[in-house]
Order: structure tokens, then C-alpha cells, then sequence
């Protein structure tokens, strides 16, 4: 679907053009096209490929999606692959991070953005590089900047979330009793930041390459700001790492919590039990067929029994409460 | 066993030829002689080897197989190993990954593929690049990177079951009681993924100098192609990394299940034990032999004891049950 | 809000000067300026951006703060973003690391800090810069030294903390019964040596760009002190590894231990279980009801009973501490 | 212990010659002169080191032994340490590998082997070599070739039977019930992969040197033969790190398994101990002196109270089987 | 405290000399001065930067002590920091690894050595060098090469020693019951073996320098004295990670064995119980009142009821010991 195709001519906005007349527009040495796809069939992509003269394999790699992200060069031109990430609430309630794509070609003189299953637009990114046509006149880089930096400004959200969900399991783990269904909170957090990490370490790499040692033409005189980038990509990434790293402990110390609390229980239980055996013994003792027992003809034998045994299962429960087996 | 030998001419294909004649075509600057044997006996090899010129090393190399992943080259031209990899369906029903091996020789204008344990062929391949002769002008290169992209392809499904394979043992883990049998699943499907990795990670190093750095003669031209299978070499690389990653982890959470499940039996056990020791507590009490016990003599001091003990039973299952020990 | 400015005049305190004045004595090429800010307004930040001509970008982060630690270089200038640590006492108690953040703007003949979140100022740099006049004309760069140095330097009283913590922890571990407690006081230091770990660690690589390889302008003359801060910062990080290290196993072991004594626990208490098992059995034979049961009628039938029961469980405790159990 | 002293011209072998005239014979430049020595006394290896004119330290080295492998260029000469490893058995039965060494001196017309605590010998490597006059004509580098591949393909075997071990302890695991014996095997084997890994991969490292890069002298000309042994180097070294890592996770999981075990007979004899709990009730049940209990004076009373216990203990079991407690 | 103070001259000792001259023996080109302190003032350490024009950042360093292992450049000489390391016996027989620091400054014809914490002295290197003119006549680059190789040597015998603890708690691990002891001595080992790696790895990095690339004028000439050193670091560095990899896995496996040894005797008191509740069962059953139970009036009913608890209990018992559960 297309969103919108228009051209520039001096960092201002010149018309909502058709289709058809790209090339002409991208022929202009003065003038640079941005055209936005949504979920484009084969048909519109065929015919950008044709209109801008983008290489087979990058227009190929496109179609299919599911790419890891990069940036590539072909030639003068570049061709990015981003992943967005949004946290997505099912109608269950469960939440999970859905990984969208997003194919950026750029060329001396257009961009073309193409979003596949990712409900966040661009549109925030046109509106403010269109305030600024002293930047927009950079061109093309420029852009390619603007958006890649939306969407790593779109990361930190939900780094915040899973930080958030990380700290909150860690105040449970030694609030309440551990329980398997932390386990599984945690095991499925696991699975997100790796996701994330899918996301933004393969990126952070290609950045890198934008702003040190041998940088593509299209983006020299903004380097400082992919460097910028790079510098947002390299702390979400460590603090993922950090994440991660205390979220393996986190699961770690969780399962063994777990374990223990059984152990406890059975400890406690066997305590109990103790409490229960030793009048069961008294018992068996008066229950006893001797002849010569003195204390059966005793009148107030049974009552005195019973007390016995209320006195040292009392005197037992108190010991097993100080050394903390009850 | 010979499977083709075909001679082209500026991407045509001329005829399928004797293996004797194929040096004189090889001679000929406009020709292009592509071979493909399986399982080739040690004459085979040896004539071939003679044929094309092949170095000493490499045709020691195809002749003794297991080798690992890797592309050398030998003055112009190139030797190349790949692994296939294939799921495999034992008579019995158990799966199994089958490492099969692929042997290419490339040089200016010849290729010759190897093929053992494996019964996937590459007449595909031959199909796809008869198709464009555009493209087979390219020479030896093009059909290279061919053979490589369709080993590359084959190992997706391969990749999509494994990761397949972890999700369902991830949602069974937290599902269904754990198990000795998923421990030993997922035990397996970690050898899988280390095989799989064992034949992707050193092939993705080797393609990565054909397109970077100083590129080999025989695929200048065609750089862009090696960069896009070694884009999917790192995507299924980073794949694997992720679910080892969670395999691990899925192993650890699952042993510490079981050992949990089997507590929680004993523990639920130990409860049962108490509400049972409890009225032989109260049975033994009226069983002493002590001659004043009024309540022996009451008529329905029997019943009465009867229901004590259930009473109290009862109250005891209410509390365990509240807190979760039965 | 501003903490001072001043203009300083070959290695010598000119004068303290208004704010407007700056970008007049930055034009002075034997002059210095210094400013030092805490917390700054928005305003207050754009008037500096103004006076000193920093760059957008570097404006822009020193504004939102947040950054992890780095030393970029704008042209002929520097900027730093550094993570001062400090170990914090809440008021009921618990300690927790605050992350400060400086962020440091240097050109040829300028230097300005600006602090955040962070208690400790850089009073005694200046002091300690001004008595010596003749490293202080080497201008920005040996100051710039002397901000970092004073950062770094307290990163050492944190890191001792943090060890010495980790080595009380670990005489606790096997001299007292394990705890929950425990694993809580481990994971709590865990978190903050990560902490320490990411002010720390981004530094020491972006220092180490300061004195080998393509050194900026600004450093050059002062490499020997960057090394030097480079090498403090390489030893914080080395003991940083090793602490973690211990720390996991210190965990794992902690872990362990728990479950260990938990066991034991249960363990005696099974050993005590046995101890009333058997008179209970005892007693359970003489009552039964057979009517030729001789050591019924035996006068001293009764107490020889007891006896029996005292002797057998006596060499059972015995047997039961020899081997341990009890 | 002098085992052979050789001269070789142009190929083929000229004579064996008494080792004082061996620096005559290196001194003629078509001559080369190869020598090899079993664990040498401090006199043979002074003499070789004046005839050949050997570097102190790689003497020194050879002499003390227990180096770690390594390819040294001493000038226009290499010094190379070898770790062959075998498989030894003991008188009782038990297996474990022998870490042998071989230190090779090779200048340009001269190749000097010693062999330390192995038994296995290179007369197969002067064998072939001696054969193929046309690549012993390459002189020492070819031959420094042949012994190094010597080495490297002895690794094959020990490494075969390092991983038949693993893969025979994998299905033991799943099988058999667990035992500390397998623990222990496990444990072994991790050391013996250890000790293969220490030999191959700084030799890896060592080989890496001489066919990429700048190429010592003495191995131009050979590269192809070096890159040939790197690469099984490689495969090796792969497949420790693949053992490795299965092998880590095969304790950590019998470990598990053993515990599990432990934990699965508690709970099969608290599931037993039930079974007698609940007759023993009825029993005490039966066993109370209440006046007015009428079954105690049904005829059939008392075989009905037995066949009460058999019934409900039959269908408890029945229960606990269904549940696979027992 | 000054321990010596000498001049050489041509590889020769010239005198014992005051300190008050070195300055001016320093000046003459063909004198060298070598000088030892231990533990010195801040006054001798200020005299001798004065004579000998010592850097002030490495004199600060050397005066604070508590740096880590390195080897700078200043200009034309070189400050290096060692850490010997040796075992100490405290006088309650607990041994520990004692980290002292030996800090050298090495000019073009002086040589320095601070001694701090250790009390292990140079004078062997002395003597060794002064036996040898040839190579004192090196100069300086030597003696430092010597002093190095000494601090390095002593490393062996450390190393050897926790090898042996390792081999021995690896032994006794399987051979005696495990042991909280245990434990804590393989906690106390991976310490040590920290201490170790942290004198070692940083010390080995900056050695590899002094060999390869582009190596300090004072080094050259001596470079394979100093690949020497590197390569005995080098081996000490793999033993320690080879060490630190199966202490690891061993504290692993000695703390799952502590916890199978408990479940173990958990396991036989419950089998043991077993045996004790089957004949109470058997006598609650003739304890209980049924007017009609033949058995209780045959004259051998008791003894035979206690003769069918023995058997019974035999029987258990036999079958038990068959499954191991005893």
C-alpha cells in the first residue's frame, strides 16, 4: 500500500507526486523523492525497483522480509533493514514483543521506506524534517538518519518495560514465596530481551560502520549524527547484556527458592509428625497388657496420660519453633 | 557415479559431454564445463582430477571426505566444502540430522561438484541458471555462488523445525509435569543445533572473504550475491546462538522441575502420612488399659471416637489444602 | 545553576567573569576560561551552547543526561559524558550505588563541566590545578585530565566497599547456617558491582583512545597522564571480573548450602523419627492380647519393658551420632 | 639415543653418516642432513647444537621439555614443540592419555627431531618421504611438513575415541539409572578433552603462521601443505569445543538425575509407608477398650477387620500406581 | 632501604658506589648502574627519580604501590610492575597466596628495582648475570629480561602447588563422602588461581609486546629472550584457565554430591522405617479385642507372631539390600 510519494526541491516540500513520474523527479540533480510503502504487494515493489533502479537482490530481500537487520551498499546506494519492536498485548492479557521490519533504500537522491507488520509510522519523522529544511537540505542521509533514529528512539520503551518487569520479579523472588509461575515470567522475559538484542545488536554493528574508517558518500557530513545513534544502540545494548545477565542468575536463584520451600514443608511436616509420634508412644505404653502397672489403677491415671503428653509434645514445640524446624 | 557433464558457451548450454573431452572444452576461453559426481569412485576422481588439473591436496581432500566447512583457494581457482544438512526419519521414528558433504572445485571456466551421503541433487540449480543465461554468462562464479545459496536454502527448514521443536518443549515445560523423556528431547535437540552450527559458522566465515577484502578473481562481479548468503549464513548463525541460549537454559529449568515435582509428591505424601497418624493417636489413647476412662464405658463412646477422628481429619485436609501442602 | 567561571591567564587566575563574557576570552588565544555548572536550566545550557559554540548534538545529550559513558570528539573538541559513583544510605538503612553523570565540554582554550545527580564537586580539581601553574599551562587538556582523574579516583573507596563485602560474605558462607538473607545481600552486591561495571568499563575504552593510536589535538602533550587513568581504570575492571566471578559461584554455592542444610534437617529429624519408631513398636507387643504371654505376669514385667525401650534407643543414638545422622 | 643420522642429496638418500660430520654435510648447499634423537642426554644435545649451530634458548627448551606447542623462527631457522598424545592403558585396567613431546629444529638444509616420554616413532614419515624423492627435493620445509602432519593425525584416533566415550556415556545416561560411576567417567573425560585441546589448539595457532601472511622463509612454496594440516587442526579443535560443551551439560544433567533418583525411592517408600500407616489405624481402631464396640463380638469380626485392610490398601495401590508414585 | 648500589663497566662490576654518584656514572656511555631498594622512603625513592631523571607518574605509581602488572614506555626507558606471588603459611597452618609488587625502571644504562611485600631478593639474578660478562654486556635490556624471567619462574612452583590441591580434592571428591570442608577448600583454590591469573595475564599481554611489532630500542637485541618469557606466560595462562575450567565443574559436582549424600541416609532412615513399621502393624493386629481371634489362644501364638514379624522384617531386608535402598 502506499502511503505517500512525495518530492523536495531545497529542503521544502515541492508535491504529492505519482508514482509514474519518480524517475523523472529522481533525475532532477536538485530535487530528492521520499516515498513511504506499507505491506506493499509484488506488483508496487516491481515497479518502485523500477522507477528508482534498485538492485535485484536488495528489492528480493525485501519482498521476502524476515531478513536480519543490516546496512547495505550497493553501489552509491544503501539498502537498511530495521526491525521495530512493540510490546503487544493480546486479548488474553498475556503480553509479547512483536518484531516488525522496516526496508530502507536510499539513494543520492530518495528514500524509499517500506513497513511490514509494524503499526508505528513514520509520519512524526516527516513532520519534523520537514520544520527543519536547513537539515533536510542535507538530503537523502539525512533522512536515512531521522528514521533509523525513530526507531531506535521507539527501543527504549521497551528496554524500560522488561528493565521494569526484571526489577519487579527481583523484589518478588525474595518477598513472596518463589513459585513456578515466576519461573515462567522469567523464562518468557528471557525470550524477549533476546529478541531485543536480535534487534539491536546486528544494527548497532552497521551503524558503527556509517561514521568511522571508510563511511558511503551518502552519509558524509552526518556522521556526528549516525555516531549519535550508534552511541543510543551501544547503551541499550549493554544494558541488555546486564539484563540478561542478571535475569540467569534471577531464574537461577528462583528455582533453587523453589526447591527450598518444598524442602521446608517436608521439614515442617516431619516436625509435625515428631509432635504426633511421641504421645502415640505414651499410649502404646498404657496400652500395654501388664499385670503389674500401678499407674492403670490409678484414678486420675488417664487424665494424667493425657497431660503428660500435651506437656512434652508443648515442651517439643517449643524447641522445634527456636531452632526453626516448625 | 557421473551424474552430468555439460559444456556451455555464452551461457548456452552446447552438449552433454564425453568425460574424456572435457579438457579440450576447459581449453577453449569461451567454454564452460560443469561436472557434477556422486559418490565418485578413486578412478573417477583421479580422471577428473587430470581433466581439470585439480591440486593434489584438494582432490585428497573430496577423496577422504569429513572434512569441515570451508572455501581455499588454489592459485586461480577455488575448493570448496559444504555441509548439507537433512532431517532424517529412522525406521523406528526417531529423527536425526544427516550430515551429508559437498565437494566443489571451481576454476575459470569449469565447475565440478561432489556430492556423498546425501540424496539431495542439484539438478535445481542446473534448471535455475539454464533459465538465465544472462546471468550463467558470468561464468563460474555465478554458478558457484548458486550451488552455495542452494545449501545455504535447505538449511531454513532444517533451522524451523529445531526452533520449532524448542518452542513446543518450552510450552510443554510449564504445561505438562515435567519429565525425564523432555530432558532427554532436549538433550538431543541441543546435538542438532551443534551440528547444524558445526556446518554453518565455519562456512559463514569463508564466504565472508569472497566479497570483502581482497575478493578471489572467480568471483569479482558476483561480490554482491556472496554478501547476500552470507547475510543468511549470519541470520541462521544468530538463530542458533539464540535457542542454544534458551536450550540451556530450558535444560537447567527443567531438570530442577523434576526434582521439584518429585518434592512436591513427598511432601504431599508426608501431609497424607499426618492426617492418617493423627486418629492412630486417638486410637491408641483409647486403647490404654487405664481403669478409670469414662468415656470406655459410654454407649456411644465408640461412634463418637469414630467421628472425632474424622472431624479432626477433616479440619486438617481444609487447613493443608489452604496452604497448598496437598 | 552556575558555580563559578573563571578566566585563567598562563597558568594563572585572571579574574572570576560574567557569563557574557566568555566568548571573549575563549578569543584570546593565550587565555582559558573554566566553567562549572550543576543541574543546569535549559537556559542556562543554550547560553553556554552560545558562548562556547558546542555542538548541537553533544548540547542536546549533556541536556537529557542519560548517556553511557564516552569521549567523542566535534572537530578540534572534546565531549565526555562520565558516570561518578557513590554509595548511598537511605534512611532506613540500606546502602544502594547512585549513578551521577558529568558530562565535560573541552576546546583548545575551554573547559565546562557540568554535573548531575551527583553530590561530590570538583573543587579540590580546581585547588589542586591552581597550585601548580606550570601543568595548568598546558591548558584544557591537562585539566580535562585532572576532571577525569578526580571521577576515576573515587571509583576506588566504591570498589573496596564492594570488596569487602564480597569477602565478609564469604567468611559468612561457611562459618553461619546458610540464608536467605544471604543470597539477597549477594544478589543486591551482584547488581551493584554490574553497576560499577558500566561506568567503569565504557570509560576505560574511550580513554584508551587518548593516548595511542590517532591521539585528538587536545591530549596531545598529556598522553603519559592519560595512560596512567587508562591503567587505573584497566585495574578497576580486572578486580570488577574477578569479583564477579566469585560472586557467581559464591551464589551458586550459597545456594546450595541452603538446600544442604534444609536436607539435614530433614535428615535428623528422620533419625529422631526412628529413635521413637522403636519403643513405640515395643510397646505395640506387649499389647497384644495373646493369653500366654509369660512376661505379662512377671512382677517387673513393666519397668524391664521400659528399660528394654531406654537401652535400645540409647545405642541407637549412639550408633546414629557415630555415623553422623543425628 | 641417536635412533638416525641421515644425509639426502637432491632427494634421495645419500648415506647415514656419523654425527660428526654433520655440520660438513650442512655446509654443502644440495645436501640436507636429518636427524633424529629419543629422549637425548645432555651430551647428544650439545653436539647437535654445535654442529648444527643452534639458538641457546630453543636448546635450552628442548632440554627441559615441558613447553607448550609452539612454532618459533629463530632467524633463517624454526623451532618447533610438538605434543603427541596417546591413549595408554594401565596394568589395572584403567585408561588415560599420555602427553608426549617432540621438539623439532629444521634450518635450511637440516632437519633435527626429538622425541620425549612417546613411544611412537617417524620412520613411517622417512618412509613416505623417502619415496617421493620429487617432494623431498622441496627439502626441510617439506619434510617439517610430514612430521607435523605425522602428529596431527594421531590426534584423529584419540579424539574418535574421546567422543565414542561421550556418545556411550549419552546413552548410558537416559538408559541405565544414574550413578556416581558415570559422574566420574564423565568428569575423566572432560580432563582428557582438556589435555587433547591444550595440545592441538596453540599448534593451530602456530600453523596459522606459516602458510598466511608473512610465511617464514623455509615454508615458501609449502603453504598449501600447511593450510591442509591447520585445517584438521581446526576440525579437531571444533570438535573438542563440541564435546566440550555437550560433555558440560551431560554432568550437569547426571548429576541431576542422580539426585532425582534419590528423591523418586524417598517417595516409593513414603508411598510404602502409607500403605502400612493405614492398617495400623484400623488395627488401633480395633484395638480400643470401648465397652460397646459391636463388631468386636461378630464371629467373623475379626477376618472381616483383615479383609477391611487388604481392600483398602489393594485400592490405594492401585491409586498410587495410576499416579506413579510408587 | 637501599639493598645495593653498583657500577659495571663492560659487562664487568666496576664498584659499589654512593648514591650521590649514580647520576654521574649514568652519564658516562659505557658505564651501566644497576640499583635494588626495598620497601624504600619516600626520600630515598625522591633522590633516586633526581639522579637517575625518573618519570613522575611512574615514580607516583611505584610509590603508592598497588598497581597492576605492566610495562610502560617513557620516552627511552621503561617502567615495568610485577607481581610476585608466593604461598605463605600463617602460623595457624592456613596457607595463602601473598602478592607482593616489584616496580623497575630501566633506562638506556641503569636499571632500578623497588621490592615491595615480598621477601624474595634479586641476588640470584646478580650473581647469574655477573657470571656472564657476555651478556651483562647487553646492558640494560638484559638485566631487565633477567629480572622478569626470575619473578616469572617463581611462578611454577606456585602453580604446581595448586595443580597438586586441585588433583587432590579431584580424587578425594569421588573416593571419600563429600564434605562442606571440601567446598570450602575448592572456594579457597579458585582464589588463589584468581590471585595467579591476575599476576600473570595483564603481565604476559605487555611481555608479547617487547617482542613483536615495533618493540622499545631498549628490547632490541634481545627480543628472543623476551618471546621466552612470553611463552613461559603463556603456558602458565592456559594451565591456569585449564585449572579454573575443572574447578568450576568440580565444586559443581562436589556440592550435587553433598546433597545426593544427604537423600542418601534421608532414603535409608526411611527404609530403615519400613522395616520398623511392618512388624507394629503386625502387632497392633493381636492387639486389637475381637472376642474371636483363635491365634491369641494357641500357646505358641506369641512367640510365633513375633517369629512372623522377624521373617517378614528378614525378608524386607534382603530385598531392599537387592534394590540398594540400604
Amino acid at each position: 500500500m502506499l502511503i505517500s510519494c512525495v518530492a523536495y526541491q531545497n529542503g521544502r516540500k515541492l508535491a504529492d507526486i505519482p508514482v509514474e513520474d519518480i524517475s523523472e523527479y529522481v533525475g532532477r540533480p536538485d530535487c530528492f523523492v521520499w516515498v513511504a510503502l506499507f505491506q506493499p504487494t509484488h506488483e508496487e515493489l516491481d515497479q518502485m525497483a523500477e522507477e528508482f533502479g534498485l538492485h535485484e537482490l536488495a528489492v528480493e530481500d525485501a519482498r521476502k522480509g524476515h531478513q536480519r537487520p543490516k546496512i547495505e551498499e550497493y553501489g552509491d546506494s544503501l539498502f537498511a533493514v530495521l526491525h521495530p519492536v512493540e510490546m503487544e498485548k493480546a486479548e488474553d492479557g498475556t503480553e509479547s514483543l512483536m518484531l516488525g521490519e522496516v526496508d530502507i533504500f536510499v539513494g543520492p537522491n530518495y528514500i524509499l521506506s517500506v513497513r511490514h507488520r509494524t503499526k508505528l509510522g513514520f509520519a512524526a519523522v516527516r513532520t519534523r524534517t520537514e520544520r527543519e529544511p536547513d537539515l533536510l537540505r542535507h538530503g537523502a542521509g539525512f533522512v536515512f538518519y531521522a528514521l533509523i533514529d525513530n526507531v531506535v528512539d521507539r527501543y527504549f520503551p521497551v528496554l524500560d518495560d522488561l528493565e521494569t518487569r526484571l526489577e519487579a520479579a527481583e523484589e518478588h523472588m525474595f518477598a513472596a514465596p518463589a513459585s513456578r509461575k515466576q519461573i515462567e515470567q522469567l523464562y518468557a522475559l528471557k525470550g524477549m530481551l533476546m529478541t531485543l538484542k536480535h534487534a539491536v545488536s546486528p544494527l548497532m554493528e552497521s551503524v558503527g560502520k556509517l561514521y568511522g574508517g571508510r563511511v558511503p558518500q551518502l552519509c558524509q557530513g552526518t556522521q556526528d549524527y549516525f555516531r549519535d545513534v550508534y552511541d543510543h544502540l551501544a547503551r541499550i545494548n549493554a544494558a541488555i547484556e546486564s539484563s540478561r545477565e542478571m535475569l540467569t542468575t534471577a531464574i537461577q536463584v528462583n528455582l533453587a527458592l523453589i526447591g527450598i520451600s518444598d524442602n521446608e514443608v517436608t521439614k515442617r511436616l516431619a516436625a509435625y509428625g515428631a509432635l504426633i509420634t511421641v504421645p502415640t508412644l505414651v499410649a502404646g505404653i498404657y496400652g500395654m497388657n501388664f499385670h503389674n502397672m500401678p499407674e492403670l489403677d490409678w484414678s486420675f491415671g488417664y487424665p494424667l496420660a493425657i497431660a503428660v503428653m500435651f506437656v512434652i509434645d508443648g515442651l517439643l514445640f517449643l524447641r522445634f519453633r527456636k531452632v526453626k524446624w516448625i
